[in-house]
């Protein structure tokens, strides 16, 4: 049925599952070097190009980084972050000790009718109105992590885009425009980087993504935000609690 | 910095975008056939075997489905699941209409001894327990959806595995147990299927799904199941909402 299955031996997956069971299991530490394609070779009788699929696999998957020159390593354990409560990458990362930060690729204030009308639709827009873009990388401990795009209908807090944008949005709606953020809705698709995001997130396209596409209203029940989100799924991982915590 | 990016143009990635955009607008309706590799080659003046890859990666990604022998279609919308209620799969397909299923892999009863540390830890077992081991295929209107292998401490529903087990488990715990379900935590994590997953599921391997790691808790704030769910990431989407719905 599926064709393109590749040439290579399904047996560098088998290795490849075999050394993903060993970082689980803490043989292999973060931060220690992978086994080299002629130690994997010699310890699983394989050939060499057989532990490259199986290494080149693990990078895929994030659970090896290559650094430039110096070898495979075991990758650092994944950051979780929380969907289960009102609240933003930089809250939902600083949980966990991880210092947010921001680059903003694009801010600006434009009709919605420039805007596709998927956005329009979310945000309750009928008539001609003006909305703020903001896309933005966002960083955990400096590492590039997600790319967010967000549509703010701009009346609710027209200077919003005069602030400094490298922080928490919420927390400049909640504290420069008064607005209560009570209710959030996200919608979590499996998918893989395209080729402008793995541009802006440093990465390789294809590389395993969570698309959220998220719509966050105040407590009078108004649209606030709408953003379509894309989450590196080899760098993070994602918490759900019911009820929320 | 990565290897294995294949020879092919990056052109095949935009004309996949391109064809995204067309399904994700309804100008090419799920059930219809996707245009040919004869016609994407004319139409975006590409060669056929650049338009072969575009239509490979629109399959891998669950946008279209190859029928045998009678060529590409637009893939039906993915099954939506809530994940923000205490509740199983059988009850998170039903709130949309489809009819849940389930094909038992395994059901057995056994010391928590042979099974792996972590599934102790999850559910509190310190010393030695009996514990039944749940394997299933679920299913959406008959179409394989999931694989989940859930493990529960059999004192608190020592005959669960006497019952038919291919409805939902959840409700056998309440109405045959009287276990008052109240709290689930979730870990997702953006994967692959891996070769006997793929497998048991009917598709192919490194497709891409989302492991969901989930520990549910009674009333009495006891553990009473730890599961480690595959679903296909290409049929699915995910929704979460704070506070829950």
């Amino acid at each position: 049925m599926f064709a393109d299955k590749g040439e290579l031996s399904p047996i560098y997956r088998a290795v490849a599952e075999a050394l993903i069971e060993r970082i689980d299991d803490g043989d292999l530490r973060p931060g220690s070097r992978c086994p080299s394609e002629r130690q994997l070779a010699s310890e699983y009788g394989i050939s060499r190009m057989t532990a490259r699929a199986a290494v080149n696999l693990l990078v895929q998957r994030g659970y090896v980084a290559r650094k430039n020159g110096s070898g495979t390593f075991v990758a650092s354990p994944k950051i979780e972050l929380d969907l289960s409560t009102v609240a933003g990458f930089s809250d939902r990362v600083l949980r966990h000790g991880i210092v947010p930060g921001a680059r903003v690729i694009e801010a600006r204030t434009v009709s919605n009718e420039e805007l596709d009308a998927s956005v329009a639709t979310a945000l309750e827009i009928t008539g001609e109105e003006l909305v703020h873009v903001l896309v933005r990388v966002r960083t955990g401990n400096n590492e590039l992590l997600a790319l967010e795009r967000s549509y703010f209908p701009a009346r609710h807090c027209p200077d919003l885009l005069d602030n400094e944008l490298t922080g928490s949005i919420y927390e400049l709606l909640q504290t420069r425009c008064n607005l209560e953020l009570a209710h959030l809705r996200q919608k979590l698709e499996v998918t893989q980087l395209d080729a402008s995001a793995a541009e802006a997130l440093a990465t390789h396209p294809d590389a395993p993504a969570l698309r959220i596409t998220r719509t966050t209203w105040d407590a009078h029940g108004r649209p606030i935000e709408f953003a379509r989100d894309l989450y590196r799924g080899d760098r993070l991982l994602f918490v759900t609690e019911a009820p929320a915590s």
